[in-house]
């Protein structure tokens, strides 16, 4: 609630600068302000709008890409079939398709380069299609972010390869299927934030991602947070939440 | 690996400062170096050691506290019955126990207190212990936290109520049993990084904890992360690394 | 059983109106009157048939809606593929086709409008062919309904928004995927029966719909009902059962 | 939101009755007012608390339950063990124990009569402690019921004995643990609401419960609704929603 | 071990009338002989073989069964989608298909008629498909039985219309899908052996008829035997093996 | 439905010999009559009652004892403690205590013997004691069995060692834990009707005796049927029937 | 079966050497003889009996363990609890007690060295008592094997510390809880045979040892075998089927 | 760690034959030695790559193929459907496709014969593609191996008619779905080391073969070791451990 506002609100009504009518329908509009979170949004996160693909319907999809575009709200649209891409990449030309992340997206204003820099880890190579719905979702928020591929735990020299470029990065993203076993790695080795994405590669005791799942939920190296199965846009979101309260002055929204 | 002694080292052997022998062990030394972890955790946590308390008989406990206390060494112990946390205060009068977290702790010196606050809410009274777990954590790393107890879903106001006071906090840990909703609540209303602990709390359904952690996982809300069920302290670790990683001017470790 | 009609009969007997063996007979059907259904379910529901459409084939369909159709019996038809109501509308040009909620159905004559109304509220846009399906089945029994879509707990304000148009709403129906987390806030604001219907929207941890069910039934607001996943009709009927107990007279069958 | 409140108090600030700070601050009554639930939860129910007992240790529920009956307000408690209905007896005599239905309550004013009555039915014996937990909720919102215990499927003869006396309640809330069979068959006869509690009786493949839970959920009699394993308090507390519904004119809060 | 045999042999040794080899072949003759049980297959079951046919691809059916054909041995293959049965169909004229039960057979000499007769009672018209898997099974051993379809526990007056039929059969295979209430319905009214057959019939908590099963493996009624989800033909077996036991005179293998 | 008493009744009637409040009585009598099956199982099987002691206090099953002693119905109770058989052995004198079966029992006269006999095998001994609740479960209704233990796979030639010694038996209850693989061996080489009971013995992925169900139910050998976990006493019924079936001339209950 | 005894024992029945009776006797030795395996069983493993101690009760045990002790027969008993122990130890002296193995044993004559030696790899130090069961397994089989504990993945440096060490051992026994992430490690680091025992230390989504048991059938490793949880007993005679086939000469039994 | 290496590099040093620089150089190679594994496969395994096919798209494993094919780098890819090996075979001729065991495989140079012998035993033929998985990767290594198929428990005689013949193998393979049964039967009669492979063939309760899974891994029997669902590749890989550890002189890597 902004009291400095509401002060001059009643200024206003006391000088008859604007009727009562006037003014109830102001107040409303301070009082709900709270719950006003399409512009906090904005604000918050840079762009409008995230669509999860997955569950709608080509014809629900271009219905709500049409309405987005015609008032240039940016979006990303993400879980989508390449399928549902090739339709909508068609028949909105001015929409970015992204088919090795599972998504689109839209953008009136480029998002403004913001501080900060992700390490995105995967454990194999069937992992990088994830890895990249986290990529490109920071991307989406002006955040960079490297992807560093197929050094899992049963090869483990190849973890140690990389292990040195991986102290100046703010946060570690780590991808893993099966038996999910490098965030624990990570986790025992570095001291920064580690947000961890089950992947549902694998088959029978891989439980399509349960298992890694439940691995990196019970990991034995401490201070480990997780996502949901497959959640590369999840995954890229926390950090998005930890960059911006880590590189802003101020965090009130 | 540090370059800089090691040419250090190297123009000592080529002066005869020190011996072939000298050198080779030193080398081992550094390349040591990075698996070197002790020296490491120390200087990243400020203090020397966890021990998970619920899997080790009331002998072991006593063994490696009797080690620990004999060489002064700081350490906190998490998921520990009633019973176990009476035997230790009985045995070792130094051991500061926390029961309502089921911890035990012992400092040779109290860490700094670091900067950074933590909000630690949770949805029902029951789940307080485990807020505590993660408070007394937190405080066991220099950290300050506050709790807001019991201002789940069902009854929204009383989230409402405190709603103001939670913006200035760096983090917000959300501990929620049952359902499991109140995460996506807070993350639909606030920008910081969201920690969400599902606890046992409820019968049937409730699944002890896993509905309240599936829940969780596959929130409406973006950029919630998930640790597992009742861990208060693998909450309070992660919190940890976003602060240590938002205050600290260097992160190399 | 007709006591009335009982002693009549043994009336007629007793004054040789009719045979011992009329007699018999007509008792058989006083004494089995409890188990004829048929005629108790078109007068307590307004018409005859409900069809379960999923596990049936589209030849098994075909033959049960001929059948029905020449004795021009009314019924709807639920959990129907797009591909089935397309050779159904083709085949039966009465039936009307409701692709949206996956059903089709067909009336011989329309029922009569009955008092209350229902508010189906719905957590995403996703959820909303279930919201129909529940909205179809109330209208094929007479009975008004609302929906009010895409007001999920990650965006509270978007609830708040519509909080105050609910309270003249004799029952609400709540509809949520993934988390499951509305029917918790609902029933914590709005005294009136809740019935609430866990879908299968969501990915990973949402299990299908399971957890969105799981958390529905041990939601920490008291008096929330569920019905089975994506179960719309189920939802209707219960509605139905509620409301035709509130305003009608007699409640006998 | 009061208008009429609103506008009055915007001439009281025209006619400098009340000052600007005055202002604000009745201001923010008006708009928070739709949060201050307690009231509004003793105007609907009748009385101020429920305690779920289970999850609490016996000193948090002295704690708990001394704060209650110093202020003199009224509460069920439910999920409690033998042994700690038994403490709270000696310590609080005024507290009334329900040992059979594992509750305790305590009343200041006992809840005034209301209309309506509900038929509790149980397939075995074994389910009668939630029948019971039932009973005594609904007794505690002033709301008649009765018991009709064992009169379960596998032996149906029992449940046709007792049919005839079930046509005269509001609601049917039907018990049954094993393979939960009974809300079925009583579905299929009846046309009142059917409230279903599958109970944890059996073993092996009863799962404690979730094969009642979930043949329940998917019963092929339609309408249906569930509440949790062994929730008695819930379907209580759900009859009573649809009570109230029923009976009274206005249906505000 | 025949031990009658095995001392002529010893004799005829002992008088030259075999050679030592003659007699060493004989003797394993003996001693392996309760391994030779294709031939007790057919004497028991009244034919050769039976196929299981969904695991197996089109090309190896084919294979089977034209080898087979070509031997003139009968055989039953069950599970086969209708795909797999046209083929089949086309390619062995000779072969009998019954898509509606998803088997093919062949029998160079039909089975003799035996003696009992078997109910198929099933709760719905969609469990009808694995009834007669388990009808034809049953006619391929010669053993009759009959269908009493569509008379599940929601509409009990169904079950009671077809009850008085059932006394005179000697089995009872009951077939439901959903919450599989209908086998301890009949079980607490029929003495006669039960074989329940629950079928993946329902969505969501039918779970794939997982909950059918559970349901009738914990029925309330006592005396109830079970087999796998669908399995018609496994049923058919277990009353094959209940009458050939009542009605042989001998049951020497 | 007797006819003939319904025609003597309306004779009677004819002739005045009884009044029409008479009449009435009596034709609810014999319309009823199909659901008074306490004499039916008492005519069925024996004696009266069943009662299932798990689910219920020490004293539940005392009121209970008391009531049918003093009538002098005889029973059986299953699923019994040691410290709930003790405490019912030193109440109860004339109850006979079987403790190695969790077992109580009480005849007022002995049941007659009835043909037929039952081989019951064991895996291991471990099993014994389930094995034993089917024997006495049997013996309570004049059955004979014997009890083959220790014979499981992992040391097939203990099994062969008793194979001909089955071949006389009319059922074979098969009785196993862990892999429950026993039936389908006994399956494969005996004609008889197989009742396959799995038991919980076994640890980690034995699941409480789920593996052993889940085995047994997917059985390579067929015509196998499956009771619950542990259910000495449902397959001791199922052979009831399948023995009472065979041997007795008429089945008409 | 052994020809060249079969020949000569004919040449002895021929030459009158024996009787018919005798040589009948005999043969019934040789055929049957594959099914002897008591005797098997002591020349394979070089001792007598494995009992496991879990589902018996102590008077079980006393019974089994007297009869063993009397025939001097050695064993080894597995998965006892301290209590069990207790009471053994204190009526059998002569029996050896591992309490920390949770194991007793009985040598007549201790077995002979085998060759080849076994290294057991722990996690942490919870799995220790795993571990120890393994080791003393093979220990009473007469294999050496050597106990490398708390060595995993989060502080991977332990296990490089270590690592050099273990090329020289025929097999890794690999015993880790939690996630299990440590058998994969080691099967990407190592050419020998890897047998992983998942252990039930954890909680949460740890499932009592399920998720490591997945993890490590789903590890991204190659070759890796897995036994059931906490089943170091298994794992250590599967080590012993390995070392008993690569250094004995003959493998016929 | 090569120490004789790193003095003759100090020496070099010492003498100015090599600079400081590429010293440092050196030393990085001889301390990361034991990480550069690739050159470690070769040499253990016999060739270069395995490739998991069945998370890849038809267009990664091409780019896959083409870049190996390329370096003319042997490799074996697995768990590929008909179509992509179809694309495969078309597009590379040189790769040996092997559609009944779903692999395709390239070998610059094939592998030198291995000693040992392995034995694939299945219990029905629909689990011989899995067995051919075994048998061909087992192949690629240099190892023979013989299949011996269709020997499940349910015709125990088959089994033992093919025993004789498996006394000589090194190691049994041992291939079932459904109940998973026959792992148990081979490891009561014979020594070696046995592997047992679960197989999802089945329905219903065979759980995809999570059944025979946990079967095998709770046998009674000891010392089976389990791979995953499916998993013949694994098996073999772990079958190639043991062989190569059996029969090379050094164990080095």
């Amino acid at each position: 609630m902004d009291k400095d506002y509401l002060n001059s609100l009643i200024d206003k009504l006391l000088k008859n600068d604007i009727s009562k009518d006037q003014f109830v329908t102001y107040l409303t509009g301070i009082f709900s302000d709270e719950f006003k979170f399409d512009t906090n949004r904005k604000l918050r996160l840079g762009f409008h709008e995230f669509i999860f693909g997955e569950s709608k319907t080509i014809q629900q999809l271009i219905e709500i890409i049409s309405s987005l575009e015609k008032n240039r709200i940016p979006f990303i649209c993400t879980k989508l079939s390449d399928e549902k891409i090739d339709v909508i990449s068609k028949k909105f030309p001015e929409v970015e398709a992204i088919p090795e992340a599972g998504m689109v997206r839209y953008f009136f204003t480029p998002p403004s380069p913001k501080k900060g820099e992700v390490a995105i880890i995967t454990a194999g190579s069937s992992d990088i299609p994830i890895a990249k719905e986290a990529m490109f979702t920071l991307d989406s928020c002006g955040i960079k972010s490297k992807i560093f591929a197929d050094v899992g735990v049963a090869g483990v020299h190849r973890f140690f390869n990389i292990k040195d470029q991986l102290y100046s990065y703010d946060i570690l993203i780590v991808v893993a299927g099966m038996e999910g076993a490098l965030p624990s790695l990570v986790a025992g080795l570095f001291p920064q934030p580690i947000i961890a994405i089950p992947t549902s590669i694998g088959y029978g005791t891989a439980l399509n991602g349960f298992t890694a799942l439940f691995a990196m939920l019970t990991s034995c190296a401490n201070g480990v947070t997780v996502v949901n199965i497959n959640n590369g846009f999840g995954a890229a979101m926390a950090a998005f939440r930890i960059l911006q309260n880590k590189y802003r002055e101020d965090t009130d929204v």
